[in-house]
């Protein structure tokens, strides 16, 4: 008899963006004429960058022909020429050096950020700000690495750390040991950031215990303050306790494209019960291409036109717009009285909702008031009820029509 | 302190083909002007369909305008474009009825393969046939479905069916329980076909026993005998104990563009340990919704192309390429006194070793007196020991000019 995974039995409702997904069609069903803005998902709106679509369309009519044609990405971890650009782009040009075997390029930070956990052993204590990017959490949940939700749903045998504005949303290093810490800066949802002395701690924790940090930078190209950092390597000693997840969805509107990569760097240990030290990189390279067989050369041919003179030209208008966005998003938010956090540094605005209301309520009353989708902040954990997560990522248009909405509300 | 996943360790070696690239590498190196011939991994060598191209040129151009963009695939399941054409063109058009959410495109049926054991609990008795497309073993192995390798390097807990020339290469019904029966026809590597009355005997096992059958059907575009069944859906039953796996890599040269998908029906059940059925589709979908993004808007574009009229016909002209090499590659090696498998209905010929040498020692003689680069059958795994295979991927002349080395051997 086949047996199910029943860890997947403990997971709540579903996954939270199918869900709004879901509220969201529906209203649109009973109200065939109201124009919706979306605020939600982290969707991007922009077009692809000009020099990424010559280059995707070069690289197209490449593989029409056979003497260009490209088959399976030999090793599966990204063509040499995209993995040097992104050593030089965003590794070297802040001082940070990287081998060509500690970059694994994937179909995008979800898929790296929910697959990183397999290879390490299930007894492994992970702990994960709240909120959360429901990713992290949901994946260690199907892998058995917890118990089952609890009070407020929280799973059993997570350590988690409330972030609030108290903290400025960057937690406290928790007093419970952790093996495996999920950080995001900067952060999704609340659009905080880390400076680089508390990731020095963070730094400084995982030495001192032997744990391992799991940073999403999947935002770092919405940072413009020199003094924040974009890559934890920027901090000494980082190679030997950090995982780095970076991703073109929101650097170059890649969501529909699929590009990311992982840094694994060598000198990374994770240990076996005998004590034994195992190169992190070695294994994470072993899972990479057993269960993974490259990304598209279409793909790679495009993020690697990123880097390029003209592509990162045109990606920083773009970013600009939606930095944009945001801070008109804040001052417009503020200017109505509500408490507004992030949207610096960062494409994500994170608001209290007004009277206390729940931030399910506040989707609603959005939704059928506003017609604006945003996203409820008790999707992402307990600690984010009575918050709202709204995107940067809308046209400059949407936002001002929304901003508009938000004030007759 | 953080632990590795030991099961990691338990694996054998490298991964079978990044071995064979080392070793190719490191002979080329040291014989700069050798001219190789690569009859070794699975890859394709011609040009992408000029219908594949236009929709993809099309496609990215789209991506570069903001009225035409496309971001996020909604639910990551895949485009409704593409899941219509896959479920008239490869199973209503063979009598087999699916719904659109029993459809989930995936950037290949490696990482599918890899993926799907991961809804199912580890106590989990898997069969798979020897020799086997590794994928499914050391995904298995990873997840801690196994004990440690044992005897010729099998496994511990897990049913091999030995596949020989006596049973055609398609394994006896065991008489061990199974719950996972990992199958593969076309076959990988020994290109072998699975008759209807075969297959009718597996899903009345599976039937029996509830376990459930995970069908490989990424090589179905290769067969030309009407009799010989394209998905295990056309077998009465099947859907309330099979999942099938499809890719574009080897039926419209995808391997470097990245698409494939699984069938899950939403007849089929899992259980948990207090007995209960639980609907496999459900639980896929959402591990397929949280751990993974969709798949490139450019890619479908290409993929839906492959069901267009011109997409069809070129496709075919292509795959008939193959199909004649695998013919002149069976007919040539069998004049020399081989012992030759497979090659009709498959682009894998699989051949037994002259003279009893091992694979790789064959490997290696192939290499160095042929320069021809193939896969040793060992690889597969022990009862492939003695056996060699050949890709029919080669270009024609390729194909033509590996038939007079080998005359030469």
């Amino acid at each position: 008899m086949t047996r199910i995974n029943e860890n997947f039995l403990k997971l709540q409702a579903g996954y939270l963006f199918p869900e709004i997904g879901r509220r969201r069609r529906q209203f649109q069903a009973e109200n065939p004429d109201a124009k919706l803005i979306s605020l939600g998902i982290g969707d991007v709106t922009q077009p692809l960058a000009p020099a990424v679509v010559a280059a995707m369309a070069k690289a197209v009519q490449e593989m029409g022909k056979a003497e260009t044609f490209h088959g399976y990405d030999d090793g599966g971890t990204g063509y040499d020429f995209l993995r040097q650009a992104i050593i030089e782009g965003d590794f070297a040009s802040r001082g940070v050096e990287l081998d060509m075997d500690e970059i694994f390029v994937s179909d995008g930070a979800k898929c790296d950020t929910g697959n990183m956990q397999e290879i390490f052993s299930l007894d492994n204590t992970i702990a994960v700000t709240d909120p959360v990017y429901p990713v992290y959490v949901d994946t260690n949940v199907m892998a058995g690495r917890t118990g089952p939700a609890a009070d407020k749903g929280r799973y059993e045998g997570i350590v988690y750390m409330p972030c609030n504005a108290e903290n400025n949303f960057v937690p406290a290093i928790p007093e419970e040991k952790a093996d495996m810490i999920y950080l995001c800066y900067p952060n999704n949802p609340t659009g905080a950031v880390a400076t680089k002395a508390k990731l020095a701690d963070w730094v400084e924790y995982a030495k001192a215990n032997n744990a391992i940090i799991l940073f999403d930078a999947a935002y770092e190209a919405f940072i413009t303050d020199p003094d924040i950092p974009h890559s934890i390597y920027e901090i000494d000693g980082a190679k030997e306790v950090a995982i780095e997840f970076r991703s073109f969805s929101k650097t170059a509107g890649f969501t529909g494209v699929r590009c990311g990569y992982s840094v694994v760097p060598k000198q990374l240990k994770a240990y076996t019960a005998a004590g034994e030290a195992i190169d992190v990189n070695r294994i994470w390279a072993r899972r990479h291409c057993t269960k993974f067989n490259g990304v598209s050369y279409v793909t790679q041919a495009g993020a690697a036109a990123v880097y390029s003179e003209q592509g990162r030209e045109q990606i920083m208008q773009t970013i600009k717009i939606y930095l944009d966005n945001a801070a008109k998003i804040c001052k417009s938010l503020k200017a109505l009285g509500y408490e507004v956090y992030g949207g610096v540094n960062a494409p994500y605005i994170w608001l209290k909702t007004p009277d206390g209301v729940t931030s399910w309520d506040f989707f609603d009353l959005l939704l059928n008031k506003a017609n604006i989708v945003g996203t409820p902040g008790s999707g992402f954990g307990s600690a984010g009820e009575g918050y709202f997560r709204l995107t940067a990522f809308g046209s400059p248009q949407q936002v001002d029509e929304a901003m508009e909405r938000f004030a007759k509300l």
